[in-house]
Formats: structure tokens, sequence, C-alpha cells
């Protein structure tokens, strides 16, 4: 059995920096989370869905809204309680354990604050390997499962449960709700069986998260060959290094857009500009995409070696740009359909990583 | 026992613009739906609250979104029947009879057309006795009882369930979500028994928007001392007769705003102004307010007697503006802070109508 204890913090935390492509909002609130929770209820079991009954129900969750706000004002375990609590009863069963939705950003370590909260284990899963913006940009859609029921609840009380009539619909309603909500609550989707999540999630998706997240720690240590060791981890590649020359940031249609220049650090004529919706998306070498969603897009200070989510962004940095080929399943025309360029309004076609598998 | 046949769908109709005071779109398409239900079903009975088991449920139904894109694309009894069958489902309980919510526009005839499906009665009342563009504004929040659980089911199979902390905030979660239901969807709220209704509801005010009707007919019709016997029935005024020398119209924050100024048919300087947001809600006689929203504006047409919703209104029309109190429970200083004009944004105090009660 693996166990999340408070040594693994802040590991978990810089995974979920790299996995989040520059969204899914600054873990560092969900991490004093986490820390308390582990200091209160002790450290959380990580479970395979492989070892658990495969008809169990698992209770999927994940902190939506804007991360901005989420900073200030945000939600804790016992919202999140209460909304899997009501879920259970709209289900008549009750879950076996916790299912991260996406890993990357705050929602990596979220879930486990809420396992602790309700005494289950949390599944080594998650439904994306990495950050997404939206709630039917999952491997569970990929499979034809439904997102409904779906529930919201926020830290007032108020609580909404969804039965949509596909998974981009669930989207709508919930960004609605959300809004109204002041931006942060809690939400659960995809309300799926052990077996199901062994069939079609990310399986092994936390503790991967976590062994970037040491790997990245030995590169801030300045351990010998630590960022090879990183890369080879991730199959990833420096694709670029350079300094921030430019940042363009604009708020439309609920998205944070923005466009980030790099200057290269050696010949100062080649840019890379790396395109923001919450994540980064699309990087384009002098004008040429390089690197496309579903693959992840990462920026890492290079003196330093932290990882940067899009609002620690400044002018001046100098940063290395890290491609990592998305899942597989994210690589399959189904996947580039449903979370690909075009499907972000990029006219572009997908490239697919040399690295990829 | 009264039923509700095919001969009283028209007054019924006459009197849902009546009390509908401009707004609650018109019940053109109810119309339809109730005499097609009727024709299916056979006659609606129609129940008061005091004859049924005190502690039954009652399931109250209205139809919310725009009434323009209601014309077009209008849902039908089977997504109301499925949303009040999934909110008895959460409420383990089942429903022993129909309750308006709002009593004007469509939604006076639109609780019958769900009855019918059912195969229930449909009781003789509703929360508001008028037409209201909010949820929130109703005799039963007046009398501290929430408007959760709320559900919406739209004619795509969308189906939401809610539970807010408070009434106000129930409002505005569903709208939200009507506004990605393409602004049409059927409402249920105010879960309450046969007794809370007889304590708390608009009683009678089914039969009462029906003998309006009837009264209209017979004004239309040209009968002898019609109009005078409207008017006593409803305890109305025909404040100002004027022609329609302009209006201004303009969607903002989600409401049908408009100005309809009246000239005087006999003293041409003479100028009424009426101020809408969704209903007619105050009346200004040369820049004094005269009637303010609870109080009902009417406007009826002079030739012939049809009662108009401010989207049938337009220029050079020979109005009667017609002036009603609303029930007592709305007249109170309770009543006045939950919807008189202040609560709408004007700023200026209610002015009881001399006509009350």
């Amino acid at each position: 059995m693996t166990y999340i204890t408070l040594d693994d913090v802040e590991d978990l935390a810089l995974g979920a920096v790299v996995l989040g492509t520059g969204g899914g909002g600054d873990p560092y609130i969900a991490k004093l989370m986490l820390s308390e929770a582990i200091s209160r209820h002790g450290p959380v079991e990580v479970v395979d869905a492989a070892d658990l009954d495969p008809d169990g129900l698992l209770l999927p969750v994940a902190m939506v809204g804007a991360p901005t706000v989420i900073v200030e004002k945000f939600p804790n375990g016992g919202e999140a309680a209460k909304g899997l609590r009501a879920l259970e009863g709209h289900l008549g069963r009750t879950g076996v354990a916790v299912l991260p939705i996406e890993n990357g950003g705050m929602n990596s370590l979220f879930p486990l604050v809420v396992a602790a909260e309700l005494g289950l284990p949390c599944v080594d899963a998650d439904s994306m390997r990495r950050a997404f913006p939206q709630i039917e940009l999952t491997l569970f859609t990929l499979a034809g499962l439904p997102s409904s029921p779906m529930t919201l609840a926020d830290v007032k009380g108020n609580y909404v449960l969804f039965e949509s009539v596909d998974n981009a619909m669930g989207e709508k309603l919930v960004r609605a709700c959300v809004a109204q909500m002041g931006m942060v609550a809690v939400m659960s989707a995809y309300s799926i069986t052990a077996e199901q999540c062994v069939r079609h999630g990310a399986n092994g998706s936390l503790t991967y998260c976590l062994e970037i997240g040491r790997r990245i720690r030995a590169v801030q240590e300045g351990q010998a060959g630590a960022y090879e060791e990183f890369l080879r981890f991730c199959e990833a590649e420096i694709l670029f290094t350079g300094k921030v020359a430019d940042i363009e940031r604009r708020t439309t249609g609920g998205w944070a857009r923005g466009t980030v220049t790099l200057q290269h650090l050696e010949s100062e004529d080649r840019v890379m500009r790396v395109e923001i919706q919450n994540e980064n998306l699309v990087a384009f070498d002098d004008g040429e995409a390089k690197v496309t969603v579903p693959d992840l897009i990462t920026l890492i200070d290079v003196e330093t070696g932290v990882p940067l989510t899009t609002e620690a962004l400044a002018y001046g940095q100098r940063l290395h740009l890290i491609a990592m080929p998305a899942l597989d399943r994210w690589r399959t025309p189904e996947g580039i359909a449903l979370a690909g360029p075009r499907a972000f309004g990029y006219d572009i076609d997908y490239v697919p990583l040399g690295g990829a598998k």
C-alpha cells in the first residue's frame, strides 16, 4: 500500500505544475490544505483501481472555477464531502474511493484532501493525466462514458445536481452555475466503477505526478544528471530556451487567454511563441507549430528549476520550454478531435511530438 | 368539483394576460397546448388545496425563459412530467396535485397541461396571483418557505436539481442554466404540502383568472355594463386612457426593459409613462408615480377590449391603463420590501392604490 505523507506534499505540488502545463491553478493553497488534512487525519492511502472491488463506486472530484479566485476563498474538504454524500444519495450507492478527475495544478492535490476528509483511499488515476480547461475533455468522454450525474457544491452551502444529455452540455451548465457561485466550487462527475477506471482511466497518474515532482526537486537541488533523468522519465525534451520578451494577457469568453514570446538566449533572432487558453496550448517556433495540444508544454525557470503557471510568468524570466507527449489515447484521431488544436479554435493540424511512444 | 374544459381555455388566456401585467408571455402557445391536452386527456380537474390531504405533496410548475423563444420552441408536458417525476424521486414522495407557481401569461395555462399529462388535478392557487419576473418573488418566500429543491428540465432531456441556500440564489442558478438551455425550460420549485398552500398560497387564483377572462370577453362582446362589472370584480380602475405616442425597448441585464408613453385622448398635454421590466412596473402621470409594483398595471385596447402583453404594444394604439391592487400580503412592508419599486431599482416609494381593500 502507498500512502501520501507530509513529506510527499511538496513534490506532488511540483509535479502538479508540470502536468498543469501552465493551467490548473497554482497548487499553493491545495498544498496547505493537504498538509493540514494529513496532519489531522494521517497519511492518505493511495490505491490502484485494479485492487478495488471491480463494482465499487468511485467518487471523482475536482475544484472548478477561476484559480485566481480560489486562492482568495478556497473551498474545504467539507463542501466536497457534502456534494459527494448527496451524489451517493442520488445514486443510492456508497463510494469506495475518491478519484481525481484532473491531474495538474491544484486538482492533483485536492482529491487527497477530500479522501482524508471522507476517510477513503484515493485512486492512483485520473481522467486526463494533465490539466484541461473543460470538464468534457477526458479519457472517459473518449470512452463514451457520461459525465452525468454531475454535482457542484460551494462554500456557502449551495448544491446542484446535473443530468445532461451529453458531456459538452454538462460543461456548459456547470460553468454557468460556477459563475453564479462566485467562480469557485467543488465538482463531481463521471461516477464510474473501479473496473471502468481500470479500463478507461489514466491509471498510475497520481504516483507519476509525485515521481515527476521528485525529479524536479533533484533538478532544483542541482543533483548531477537530474535534468536528464527528469526528461527521460517524462519522455520530454527541452525544445527551446529563451527569455520572456513579451506577455500579452486577455480574458475573453471566460478564458484566461494570452501569448508569451520567448527570445532565444543564444540566437536573439529566434522566437518561440506560446499560445495560452488557461493552459499552454500551442508553441510556434518562428511561426511554425512545434508542440500542439493535447501534448504538454511546460515552462521551467532555467536558474531555479521552478515550473511556472501562466499567472507566474513575467518579463525577463529565462525559461526552458519543455515538450512532453500526452498519453497515447489522446494522440489518436478521436483524442485529437476532442482535444486537439482545432477543438480550441486554432486552424492548424496536430503535430505529433517526435518523442512519442 | 370544478373542471377546466375546452370552453374555458380562451377565457383563461384572457384573464392570464390581465394578471400578466404585460409580462408572463403571450399565452397563445399555452392555449394551443392546453386545448390539445384537454382533447386528449379530457377536462382537467381543479381542486382547492383545502380539499386535499393536508400532508399531500404539491408539484409546483412553471415555464421559464424568454417568452419570445418559448413561442418558437415550446416545451411539452413531457419535459415537465420528467422533471416532476425526478423531483418526486429526490424527495422520496409522490405528488397529489400540480400547483401553478405563477398566475399570469402562459404560466396560468401551462400547469393545467402538466396536470393533464400526469393525470393529476391542478390546485386552484399560485404563489403570486400575478406575473413576476423572478422565481423568489412569491408569497411563499414572504412566508419563509424555501424555493429549493428546484428542478429544471428542457426539451433536449437535460435535467438539473438545485438546493440553494436562499431563494434569491436559487433564482440566479436557475437563470444561469436556463440561458444555457436556449432560454426555455420547465421549472419546479417550492414543493410544499397542501396545508402549506392553504396557509401561504394565493388560493382561488386560477378560477379568479378564469372569471376575469369571462368578464373581459363580455367587454369584447359589447355587453351592457361589462366594463363596470370587470372593474368591480378586480377592484380595478381605469387610471388613464391614451394613445401610444412612444415605445422605447431595450434588453439589459437579461431584462426586456422598456418605456411606453401614452398621450391622453382628450387633453394631449397629459402623458402617462409606463416603465417595463418584463412586466409593467410603474406608471408615472406627468412624472408622478401613480401605480407601483406589486400593484398591477394592465393595458387594454379601447376598441377591441384585448389586453396586451408588452410585446404586442405598438405606436398609435388607443389603450386603457387599468390599475389593480395586488393581494393584501404583497402590500405589507415585507411584501413591498421583496417586490416593491425599490426591489426593481426605482428610487421611489410604493404608492398604495386608492382602491385597496
